[in-house]
């Protein structure tokens, strides 16, 4: 099927474009565009301000001014400018043409009054309106930046009437996207590992692509989401991938150029062995003093290149990857080596935590791959130098659609703990599926380690938190899924993934409904001004859009493996039912359904202890048959089929129950999205309604083994007599 | 591991080889080195027999003299000689040099008198020996090449005592290996698809590889085992490969050239749809004038550069391949296409039958893929031209290590029929495992499709032999086992099976632990002349690798899928174990097992009526529950697991138990291979005995997933208490 080019709402189609807009099409700029704005500032990240409301003001009619413009007697309807406290540091034009309206010097001493000085930090910014005029402003020139999308994303609610002025500061400083991109292709993982989107953006066919107009529009989109760093290739390191720190290191500073002016700043991914298969050193042994003088050195060239580089992330002694084990090092001494490398120059090392045997035998059920990470790095804390990030999974498994919390979260309180999330739907979908895991993140950050009255994973992995002296928190990370693919992400819909990471690592308790909301506003725009965006066929995209959604996540685990039981997916590739797929397979992951019952009992009294690496009051209430959430209960606990949830049904019963109810909401999301024809630009309705053909024969799929498989083992017949094969 | 250069037996290692002799060592011409032999004759083939006696006599001191030489009054032991009925029609030089020795003539007379005048056709000969003289005569070429090789299989037994003049002719006429050689790399098929010995011996990388001397060895062994045909390319065509017909066609005519010293002629895998990706012709449609035009030009340009080219081999309508059915026409027709096409230039079309539904929908239980090939060719029965052989695999899914005869074979009275064997072990072990092959297909080619008193498998695919008027047969055709690895065929011990193959195209009653012992006495011969084969050293090679390899194939079925199942394989790759792993998906390859039985009911009665398709007696032993041989009981019918067997077991308790006894067989093959430790070639033990790890890890892995799989579906304990996990 090929879609048209034109598509029947002008203001959602660009013809010419190269690649869709995502959520920032012009028509989202109307608001911004439409007024006269001053920008008071100057360098990169400033000029990018200013070239994006020229941009805007060129298309609906507004005007901008920047301080190094002259003077004029104009008004302003929007004021973007550093606080005064920063003024005078900054020479010459800033202060020009003239003083800033009355009502910026206000807004800037009632945010000081309330926060304190310099309270905005090297990202926040402030947001008021007083007196007929829109004031942004910010300690630092990112701040600006994040400013402007934020005024952006309010729309003519930016303008409509008085704002208290309110300070805006991210949660977390750290807020990167992992790209698991191979710069040549891999001959089982392709160009993208888990991509889902075509190729990568930055690398084709072992050659970077120079495709610097795509890479810079990539940054765009990132600023506006609040992401502000940026991995360039995958964890999984390659021959090719290891040149990147040396030898083609040129392609990589080209990258980080293009992201500079959106304030994304670039991490590589290393291998560890990378002094040995690069550098021709006969050891990558962290303590070997030629090791480390090697790690130096080529840090040090790096940032003379890249002089705003991030850091390194590694996967080490994982999968394959190289490590330190095999010297007879700890994980902290690895991670330490290349600490200290980046330390002088301010560098972080992202040290991934998902460390297992990949090697397990499935006839022992002694070993638990949930355990590995705990029992790899709770050792450690207080080990790791203060510029190491301990990136872990948030789960203790793979990404699954249903997993507990990391123990690990909460287990290091000397370290620093970013948390990651897989954005790319390698168990969700594979953007095949409508599956808006917003949700998923947000339960996730919100859940408390310690209880009610401590802290959420959200805050420690934001900003520490965990006690005195609390280190800073390691971020948020997230597996990209964007590829070259013209919507960036394969499925249209799955682009409200990536912006709502974005959104939650810059504020974790942000609602995933409002995250939602934003992204329909920016992506579906009304195509005239004026249009009340509640009502109407704007009123119909925006509710339509919230019933495919909002609830997408929970239909996809309705209808894939049961009750936390997790990877019951075809091995290798992923998608779609196996359900003894990896069940005698040396990955650790397992279910061990018989014909009497299922689940991994990972209890201390009679299974694998894991329970016991919780702090309370979790490890009492997964340890509990009766108190362990039916959500996760095959997670933690071997029941029999006939085992009573707590809504009455029995386990198998509600397997039947669930796999049934899940197809039937793929077939009202579809029900639902058929009303968008003619209300959603062309492309998109062709290219989403395609993927819901497909998700729904997937779904179905699903519903059949799983159902079937368990017919099978039990003999328990659906107590609904419903169609079982 | 490094195998050693130099092994312990002197004789067995060629240190400076680029790759294993295989069943042509130089040991093996001792007996045939060491003699004085006279050639009679010219051309190619005749030049090759001389050359290889020219060869072994220089290395086991013996003699050859030629027609084309000078007279000499020397006596002979060894007479090479086309048959007196075809000398005259030879002109000059073959007269000389001087009158044959008396016996040759009087063989000639008795060979006349026993069989009549051009009794051994193209490629049969006689031997015999008299007055201290051997004799092999033929009618034709390559008769005598044939007779080289069967003289030198005798070794010293030809030499031994007089011999009455016997005539051997091989059953089949058309006796072809197959090669799934990809000329470009396919990214999911690699180089060689289900090659397990390295890359292409014709191809890499996209080009041909023109490594001649390699081509030639191999056309060697081929004769020396009787295989007269290659089809050089996979029958899954590619871009690239649909280019060996037209632009490419000197890659196919230099290797053709390249074994027709070895009477082997090339046959080209063609897609269907070549006329419209190579052609450039809108259709494909076999009843277009076009594409008529097409074939014949193209095919008469083939022979005009390669004259004895064999003709195509055609996958239609099969996985994905184009074939007839795009354009509403039968399989006949797109045959009958290419038949004319070949026609006037003798060369004939296999067209394979293995045309089934690859995307059924594992649901629903009324579609057999079992029943395809008979459904969709039975009823063309007739259509054929004379030219066109149906080249049917043995058994009615795909090579699995038990299934029952194809009933195409005994379907189609008017058509000339191949039977398709899997010398590249598939689904046998993937070369990593020993399973010596030839007892299976043994079993096939003895199986009489209407009862004892009817023509065999093996008669009607050599020669024909339903009715009146016979069509020729359609011969045998094996895909091939062969790469580039040092011992052509990746496990050393899988020689046996390229060999016996041949050996049984030649002919099918020989009995495998024959041609065993062949393999044996050319492949591992004594160091030293004089050395009497059955005692000692010599005496415990020969014992030690019949007791590894004689029951091999049936050590495999017992480690494996049990009572006939199949197909419980990890898809895809199709080595190890993976019960469920083709349960579910499109590919109509299932067990249906549940937790109270096992098993595809087939039968008339109640299933889906595959008993049908056999003639009696055959339909009516499958169809009952009590006559259906114990072997093939899962493939014919669904069963309790309580079913009791003819042993007095029950089905789960025959399952527990040919598991363990499989790898207790392995436990003991291994056992058996150490002995050989130092009587065999370092680096062929070396390689074997790795294999033998690797065969042990992977049987138990069978075992203990088998064994478990059906413990937690039927919940019965093994009598005999063993572990089960």
């Amino acid at each position: 099927m090929t879609p048209p080019v034109t598509g029947s709402d002008g203001s959602m189609v660009e013809a010419d474009e190269a690649w869709h807009p995502a959520w920032l099409p012009g028509a989202a700029w109307r608001a911004v565009g439409s007024r006269r704005v001053l920008v008071r500032g100057a360098g990169p990240v400033l000029d990018t301000v200013a070239d994006e409301l020229t941009r805007a003001g060129a298309e609906h009619g507004g005007t901008v001014r920047r301080s190094t413009d002259r003077p004029s007697p104009e008004p302003v309807d929007l004021v973007f400018a550093l606080t005064p406290a920063e003024l005078p540091a900054v020479p010459g034009p800033l202060a020009a043409p003239g003083p800033l309206p009355a009502a910026a010097g206000a807004v800037a001493a009632d945010i000081e009054r309330r926060y304190g000085p310099d309270a905005l930090g090297t990202e926040g910014f402030a947001l008021a309106r007083r007196d007929g005029v829109t004031v942004v402003l910010a300690d630092r020139p990112a701040g600006l930046l994040y400013g402007l999308f934020a005024v952006v994303r309010l729309g003519e609610a930016a303008f409509d009437r008085d704002r208290a002025a309110e300070a805006h500061r991210p949660a977390a400083d750290r807020r990167m996207l992992d790209h698991w991109d191979n710069v040549a292709v891999h001959p089982v993982t392709g160009q993208v590992e888990r991509g889902y989107a075509g190729g990568s953006i930055f690398w084709r066919d072992g050659r970077a692509r120079h495709d610097l107009p795509r890479i810079r529009a990539y940054g765009r989109l990132l600023a506006a989401c609040g992401v502000n760093a940026v991995s360039v290739n995958n964890v999984n390191v390659h021959a090719t991938e290891a040149l990147l720190l040396t030898d083609r290191l040129g392609d990589v500073a080209e990258i980080a150029e293009a992201l500079a002016p959106y304030a994304v700043r670039v991490h590589l991914s290393v291998s560890f062995a990378t002094p040995v298969v690069v550098g021709g050193l006969p050891t990558a042994d962290p303590l070997d003093e030629r090791v480390r003088a090697w790690w130096t050195a080529t840090t040090r060239r790096v940032y003379e290149r890249i002089p705003d580089f991030g850091g390194y992330v590694v996967k080490a002694d994982s999968e394959g990857q190289p490590g330190p084990f095999a010297y007879g090092r700890s994980q902290a001494d690895g991670a330490n080596l290349l600490a200290d490398a980046l330390a002088p120059t301010g560098g972080v090392v992202h040290w991934r935590a998902f460390v297992y045997n990949h090697r397990q035998d499935w006839r022992d059920r002694s070993t638990d791959r949930a355990r590995a990470a705990f029992d790899h790095f709770a050792p450690l804390d207080g080990q790791f130098r203060d510029n190491v990030i301990l990136q872990v999974k948030h789960g203790p498994i793979d990404f699954q659609p249903r997993e507990p919390v990391s123990p690990v979260i909460a287990a290091m309180p000397r370290t620093r703990v970013a948390v990651e999330f897989q954005v790319t739907q390698e168990y969700t979908g594979q953007q095949r599926h409508v599956c808006y895991l917003a949700p998923w993140w947000s339960e996730v950050l919100r859940f408390a380690p310690w209880g009610p009255d401590g802290p959420t994973v959200g805050t420690l992995a934001a900003a520490g938190g965990y006690g005195a002296p609390p280190p800073a928190g390691g971020g948020l990370v997230g597996v990209s899924n964007v590829g070259d693919d013209r919507f960036w992400t394969g499925h249209p819909l799955a682009q409200a993934n990536l912006y709502a990471f974005g959104r939650l690592a810059w504020d974790p308790e942000l609602d995933p409904r409002t995250i939602l909301d934003e992204w329909i506003g920016l992506t579906f725009p009304p195509a005239r001004a004026g249009v009340d965006e509640a009502v109407g066929d704007q009123g119909s995209v925006r509710r339509i859009l919230h019933t495919v959604m909002d609830d997408s996540w929970r239909a996809y685990e309705r209808y894939t493996a049961p009750l936390g039981a997790g990877f019951m997916v075809r091995p290798g590739v992923h998608y779609g039912p196996d359900v003894d797929g990896y069940e005698y397979t040396p990955w650790g992951t397992y279910h061990f359904a018989d014909r009497d019952g299922v689940g991994v009992d990972r209890t201390g009294a009679t299974g694998t202890g894991f329970t016991g690496q919780y702090p309370a009051p979790w490890a009492q209430v997964y340890e509990s048959l009766a108190d362990c959430p039916d959500e996760l209960l095959l997670f933690f606990h071997h029941v029999p089929y006939s085992h009573v949830l707590r809504d009455g049904s029995t386990v198998i019963q509600h397997i039947y129950d669930t796999h049934f109810a899940g197809v039937d909401e793929v077939i009202a999301m579809r029900h639902q999205w058929v009303r968008l024809a003619g209300l959603v630009d062309d492309r998109v309705y062709a290219r989403v309604t395609e993927r819901l053909d497909e998700q729904l024969r997937s779904a179905r799929e699903w519903r059949d083994q799983i159902n079937t498989y368990f017919f099978r083992k039990s003999g328990v017949p659906d107590a609904r007599g419903r169609r079982i094969y």
